[in-house]
């Protein structure tokens, strides 16, 4: 009667002025896709497919520069005046090293969207060593499916009590995670039989090397209750897969191999040969003793400067 | 060439095993709609309209139960034992008074979905002179809309470092808010130009009624910024809307009324004579003489107890 009838027009009545957007869309771009969180201004999750094949190219991230994504409402967006000078860094969740395959995929992932605020020494240590590990796994398995974002875990007090707690940064608020997490999802062939899954969950502070990945390893259900999401809904029972660490070894690079292969990048960038002797002083410095690749980099590089410092000269 | 085929996949690879979901769907019920918020475990906004008829009815929350909403899944779902003795009441958001034209829509109020942990005395009063306010609006303009939902905002320390800090409760961890946000739309005939808005942001604490709701008001702008949402997409630049509180009073019922109304319910509610005569003994100890309507209630409660006494002894 009265009521049902009108009851039955609510939703219409509500939806008049139009209901509020929680901007939570999937937003897909070039080589990963991701869902943004309009609170804290930075990606809620960001998912990638990696495979040995697409790994390969030349894109640069020299020629990359962090901006806000053109995409997100301008009240939402972080700008890159948000991140300078807070003490953090901006933090890829898609790593700008997964697409070297196109100059415009890799832009894409220095899209501020793609960012969180994340500790300087995680970002080019610890997070980064197990950015590889997930690019190397593309040699053991066919498909590697990586879910990456930020997570706001509580601290408990003495008393049981329950509080989270963290900094926002610069005029847009951009929040600073207290953890990162990250999901890899492995494929071996065409069967799904061959699957295997593993998900971490990382501070967001410096770790050094002698922490194994499999100690911030933690089950698919728990992230699931941390993050309040819902990973691979195609996949059955996507925590009762295989363990990624029980298949392979979830070994990151070692202190020794790391070091190596940081001081070739910074070989392959150095612009001065008095810069390039510094990289290979200080990893003697360290103890470590450059390897065949290492010492044909620094070579040719050498050569390449000489030329460059006599052409000057001429 | 081939790195442009090898992208071209990437979506569809990406999305074979599903992408992560964040549970942020618009869920509709009988006479509120709103968006769930799977990380805090509450509503992040619960939208509702408002008319004179349809504010009418006999529907009592006496029968109303709290529960865990069916809708949600498992793993995200509030549970009564999270709130019970964790020191916060259960705050609905789309109240339970704005439904008394159907139990239906009523027993939907008291899922979890639409409940917030929330400042007992806040709960009892400021906000529940707040959605009185709201339901008074309807006497003058023919339209109301009404969004709710809880804020976590940010304290500023001497160094203006910013910090958001809540309480999680129970096993569930629901996050307890540090404030609650309202959003108000009227509209007082047909023509839109006739529309008001004004949008509030309360903290999640004890309010007296030395304080004006205007000093609660915030720009709709800046509760976008700080809520991450964007309200009433379909209407035209919301935020140069009229302001409510210039074409309305935006008063709060005062003490006095308040006490009155409160101690009407209670007086309705009375299971005992003992317990009738104690409500009436309390207004007169808080120095307010009870009005007619309060009078005239009490004198029926009296003579339907007394009644009941009688029936007992024989
Ligand atoms: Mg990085
Ligand atoms: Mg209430």
């Amino acid at each position: 009667e009265r009521a049902e009838r009108a009851i039955s027009t609510a939703h219409q009545l509500i939806e008049r002025v139009g209901l509020p957007q929680t901007g939570a869309d999937v937003r897909f771009y070039l080589n990963h896709i991701l869902s943004y969180d309009q609170t804290h201004r930075t990606p809620r999750w960001v998912t990638e497919h990696l495979s040995d094949q697409r790994l390969l190219g030349k894109a640069n991230r020299k020629h990359c520069k962090f901006k806000p994504d053109p995409n997100i409402p301008k009240p939402f967006t972080a700008r890159n005046e948000d991140y300078l000078r807070s003490g953090w860094s901006r933090g890829h969740m898609a790593p700008a090293g997964d697409n070297k395959i196109s100059e415009e995929a890799m832009a894409e992932t220095f899209y501020l969207s793609n960012i969180v605020p994340q500790n300087y020494e995680n970002n080019a240590g610890f997070w980064n060593r197990l950015e590889m590990y997930c690019r190397d796994l593309t040699q053991k398995f066919g498909d590697v499916w990586v879910v990456s974002g930020p997570l706001m875990l509580p601290q408990v007090d003495e008393n049981g009590r329950k509080t989270v707690s963290y900094q926002l940064i610069g005029e847009d608020n951009v929040a600073v995670p207290t953890h990162l997490y990250k999901v890899v999802l492995v494929q071996k062939d065409s069967s799904v039989d061959s699957r295997a899954l593993a998900a971490f969950v990382v501070p967001n502070a410096p770790i050094g090397f002698d922490r194994h990945l499999t100690e911030f390893q933690v089950s698919l259900s728990d992230l699931e209750r941390m993050s309040g999401l819902t990973f691979f809904p195609k996949v059955e029972k996507a925590e009762d897969l295989k363990s990624l660490c029980e298949v392979d070894s979830c070994q990151l690079m070692d202190f020794k191999r790391f070091t190596l292969y940081i001081s070739g990048r910074k070989v392959a960038s150095a612009r001065t040969l008095q810069r390039l002797e510094k990289v290979m002083e200080e990893l003697r410095d360290a103890g470590i003793t450059p390897d065949d690749y290492l010492n044909n980099l620094h070579l040719e590089k050498k050569r390449e400067l000489l030329e460059k410092e006599t052409q000057k000269k001429t």
